[in-house]
């Protein structure tokens, strides 16, 4: 009975899916008290920090709803292909997806936003924009159109500046060197005079071996230890400013959202709230180990880019800002105008509380280390 | 079927229940397939940023649930006083509480490490901790003799250094100063010869204005705003270092939580869960605005502690943390080992995360404000 009603869900959800769909078939299953949802991801099956926040949170709508809404979760390709998930969702082809914004700055430049942009917020300022500041409402805003439900669903906080075969010492090396970078921060290198390139993950270690490339940006050392860079590309370089936080998102179609009972809508919002937490306290969590790791094991070279590098970066970013400003669509222009506002406020605390205390916690005085 | 089920439990948990008052009063509300359910707080009724966390829990718990798990919030001394919300839940005189745990050091020590210690850690290296490298099971371990279930539910952030009357240019500026200082943090002021007092909200701002003190810590600008100290002690002072963040606490009575169906269970762990992130983002948000004000409109004078004083009040910290390594009871020994090796580990990733970002971020280059 569940697998029937399920095939006839999925069926009709692959046709594509309007309002009264939706709710016509919401309605029998809520009749039998199951409903069997697919949650499709931008990320390979398995793959740490990120398809474990997606299958945390399909297991905690699952428990707190009593088994009322299952959720099968698929990696990348299993249904559609990663960068689809958007697509997707908003079609109905699933009910759920699990990824991250700025892979769909082609609908919207706006959307970067809502993952990161250079030199913008960290993760608990990014929290505190969408959940207080009106960010959320902002979001929902941009993704009306779209047909689909955002929330915040996992964070992987403040990615690395990226392997280099080279050390950099002054904004002059950035000139002619063969990067690969995504998004926003390929724009800032590209101002820098990098010959910037994007490469499927896949192709990113044969290519910095063959000498293709330079350099490439990653994640962070949790995701990064398992790609092997540094054998081929040893200098490690902190702080990353082109993702100061990325924030993952949980999308449901709008129509089907809309059509549950109020209590599956406030048992997934609050499971979204808890991942967004779970996501970033893993990936937080995990880095400190892996970095260890890294250095003592592989012989990274941890470096720290020189204050010229990180200003010439800053300047660029403005300019990319700048420009986005200037030549986005209205939404563009209304999300990035509140965004650096928001950022403006957030940073004069941010100043003052977690940069001010962690500065004065790296002062040399005795200590106890639990050692 | 569900709902008869459901009621089964509930009588059952009645039954287990230890206090005859909590349970007389919740039989006939469950008879409906309902229960209602007490939340005690710590806090005054409205008081921003705790009680109103306290309200978003509940109320995200009730529309989860379908209304069946219906809370009812109540302030400090409406039931019990705010010190006593631990007792009265431990005794299940209300099933659930709102508070913090260092509250209960005299049952514990280690209940410090739970909320926050003197150069402990900032909010997300406290929630790695709890969430991914082990805290949870030790805070359940550490309440399971107090019949009490945890959550981490809520976060001030970084606290505020306090308020003086006068100027702090060296450690020696502490010595017999008349402080207001609660916890640990009173014991390392101690250290620096500060002669520490314990005074109630409701008296601080009158003995500040006649002198018996000579400054007081309070919370953050978002709280501190309102209790008008600056009137008295404009020099306000950052980064405080007592609290370097203050993880707010869901607890409840841990046999109606175990009797509870685990649906409702985990819907109570998604809701404390979302509004730890919720409430960190209240206080993080509103702390920028605030200052602002402070600063802009009631001429507060926003200084920063000199090096010289945070290297003693960093002195002094590892100090009283030593002792409770040497002095405490098993489980406090236990709880501080693995709070501090963890904290060694996390301080790692800070340091070229979110501290590298930060202060790389505050060097000079042009970036939009949003204005």
């Amino acid at each position: 009975m569940e697998r029937r009603e399920f095939m006839k869900t999925a069926a009709v959800a692959g046709v594509g899916a309007a309002a009264a769909t939706a709710s016509t078939l919401a309605t029998p299953a809520i009749a039998q008290g199951v409903m069997e949802w697919r949650m499709v991801t931008a990320w390979p099956k398995g793959l740490p920090g990120v398809y474990s926040s997606a299958e945390r949170v399909a297991k905690r709508i699952e428990d707190a709803s009593g088994g009322r809404l299952k959720i099968k979760v698929f990696g990348a390709g299993e249904i559609v292909p990663g960068l689809q998930v958007f697509d997707a969702v908003s079609n109905g082809t699933a009910e759920l997806g699990h990824d991250t914004p700025y892979y769909h700055t082609s609908k919207s430049k706006a959307t970067a936003f809502f993952t990161t942009v250079p030199f913008g917020m960290t993760q608990v300022e990014h929290n505190a924009w969408i959940n207080m500041a009106g960010g959320q409402a902002l979001w929902e805003e941009l993704y009306a159109p779209f047909n689909l439900q955002p929330f915040m669903c996992g964070n992987t906080g403040v990615q690395m500046g990226g392997w280099f075969r080279k050390e950099i010492q002054a904004p002059e090396d950035f000139k002619g060197l063969k990067f690969r970078m995504p998004g926003m921060g390929a724009e800032v290198l590209k101002k820098l005079g990098a010959n910037v390139v994007l490469l499927p993950g896949g192709e990113v270690f044969a290519a910095l071996q063959s000498g293709a490339i330079d350099g490439t940006e990653w994640t962070g050392p949790y995701n990064d230890l398992s790609m092997g860079f540094y054998k081929v590309a040893p200098n490690y370089y902190w702080p990353g400013i082109h993702e100061p936080s990325a924030a993952m998102q949980l999308i449901i179609n709008k129509e089907k959202f809309a059509a549950l009972p109020k209590d599956l809508q406030a048992i997934i919002a609050a499971a979204a709230g808890e991942e967004n937490m779970m996501g970033g306290s893993e990936f937080f969590e995990r880095s400190g180990t892996a970095l260890e790791t890294l250095v003592r094991d592989h012989g990274v070279k941890l470096r720290q880019f020189p204050r010229s590098v990180l200003v010439a970066l800053g300047n660029a970013a403005g300019e990319v800002l700048q420009e986005t400003l200037d030549n986005g669509d209205a939404i563009t222009k209304k999300v990035a105008t509140h965004f650096l506002k928001t950022r403006t406020n957030l940073i004069r605390w941010t100043r003052i509380a977690d940069q001010g205390f962690a500065n004065a916690r790296q002062l040399e005085f005795k200590y106890p280390t639990g050692e």
